[in-house]
């Protein structure tokens, strides 16, 4: 039980951290920052948030626990703020889809005053953005990377560990903030950018086909349509990492194109039977 | 009202096809003919067939419309074992994901045999096979893609674009065989190549990855599951537009990995907006 979480940035992400805390009974009291009030009513009206401000020192005053859930390029910014002000004792953690930037800026930051910050990041998300679509069971069954290092207080860990585990996240897994960029890059930022170049290779190709599209084309492009914003900030914030699965991506293709091209009809089979068994170990 | 429906490989399509046309009572007597009579027996136990048969000759005989519904390879050769053994008033039409190939085989039959035959992709499926997994409704609210040519016999375009819309079918569109064959490479088949190009990607970058695989990658690679047997078929004879369309992917990949090597903020935005809009088009 956590006495006072404050969230800043009550969007998709930190609505539904507020929309869970709240349906588990997690927190005596939440309360909401963000940049604009009139935004921030609706989750004042349906009971999620306690109390919401648009200024950061009066919303992490006496809190417990921070989570900081702008967009990631504006997390590292929102850390800067929130050093000076937060209480000695809190806890802050983030749900930022990278992690390495964020988690160095936190230890600078903690050379001048003594804070614990964990990195999270939750894998659960949607296309859409904004509170109106934040849901209590967004992270449901979801896996949430906690990214220590070690400089980490354990205390503090465990502390954002069980807080995942209390909103009923599917389970919690550990990796060091270079590990999980790379990780991200490969499984969440390589098919984002992947799903795009499928919808820009049809729009070069022919447009015309959009007319026929059915569900394997809208299931497979289905992340391209995320917000523009959000995404800019995760290819440009964790380029090395993206910028290498691409290639790995364009070389995967390439290969498999070559297959056809040849009508080496056995090396197709064999590359499509191994990628077959591998997507089928994935439930 | 059809009076003997003949479908030729009653697996997922052949056995939705029969499902359907049960379900709506568009048949007086369904004979479905395959290779294997164990298998067969499946969908005669549930009532979906009225007649099974190992037997080309023995089962289209005095057919009004036949189905043929094995995997695309297969069709050309039951093409050629249909034409001599149809009534001279059947119908004939296909479920294959390629056209140009297959129109022009029965073409060439025509001039041997005056027959009518049409081709028809209904672009429903899944990446599972066989009868176990067909459905009354897989093609509900599906686009079907009939392809005559001049050289088609009008009453017989609409004998299968009746059947079809008969089925529950979204709607019927009429594509000559060529436009066909490059529409659905760009909608269809590279979504599949690209699919799989994604799974070997993180494969080759960080298999451990798949670990923490979430909604958004297992959306964008389910159809990279897909039967071996079907896709390598569908590749091979799709050959010429799969490879411009697989080209076309590899640069919009491409184009899109430099804006993110070089940092450059603008294009990257201009890209990611005019991507979004375009998906955002697509229910």
């Amino acid at each position: 039980m956590i006495g006072r979480l404050a969230i800043v940035g009550v969007g998709l992400l930190g609505g539904s951290v507020a929309k869970a805390a709240r349906a588990q009974g997690l927190a005596q009291e939440i309360v909401g920052i963000g940049r604009d009030a009139g935004r921030l009513d609706a989750a004042l009206q349906d009971g999620t948030l306690d109390r919401a401000t648009v200024t950061i020192a009066d919303g992490v005053r006496d809190a417990d626990l921070i989570v900081l859930a702008a967009p990631v390029g504006v997390i590292e910014r929102h850390l800067l703020e929130v050093w000076p002000v937060a209480p000695a004792t809190t806890v802050i953690t983030d749900v930022g889809s990278t992690k390495a930037a964020i988690v160095a800026a936190a230890q600078r930051l903690a050379t001048t005053r003594p804070l614990a910050f964990v990195g999270s990041h939750p894998m659960a998300g949607s296309e859409k953005s904004g509170y109106g679509v934040a849901r209590a069971d967004l992270f449901r069954g979801a896996t949430v990377i906690v990214t220590p290092t070690d400089a980490s207080e354990p205390g503090a860990v465990k502390t954002v560990t069980a807080f995942w585990e209390s909103l009923g996240v599917g389970r919690v897994v550990t990796l060091d903030p270079q590990t999980h960029d790379r990780t991200v890059a490969a499984i969440s930022h390589l098919p984002h950018l992947v799903a795009r170049a499928l919808v820009d290779a049809v729009e070069r190709f022919d447009p015309g086909a959009f007319d026929v599209a059915a569900r394997g084309f809208k299931d497979t492009t289905r992340i391209a349509a995320g917000d523009v914003d959000v995404w800019e900030e995760i290819f440009l914030g964790n380029r090395d990492a993206v910028i290498r699965a691409a290639a790995a991506a364009q070389s995967a293709l390439a290969d498999l194109a070559r297959l056809v091209e040849t009508g080496d009809r056995d090396g197709l089979r064999a590359a499509l039977s191994r990628i077959k068994a591998r997507r089928d170990r994935l439930s």
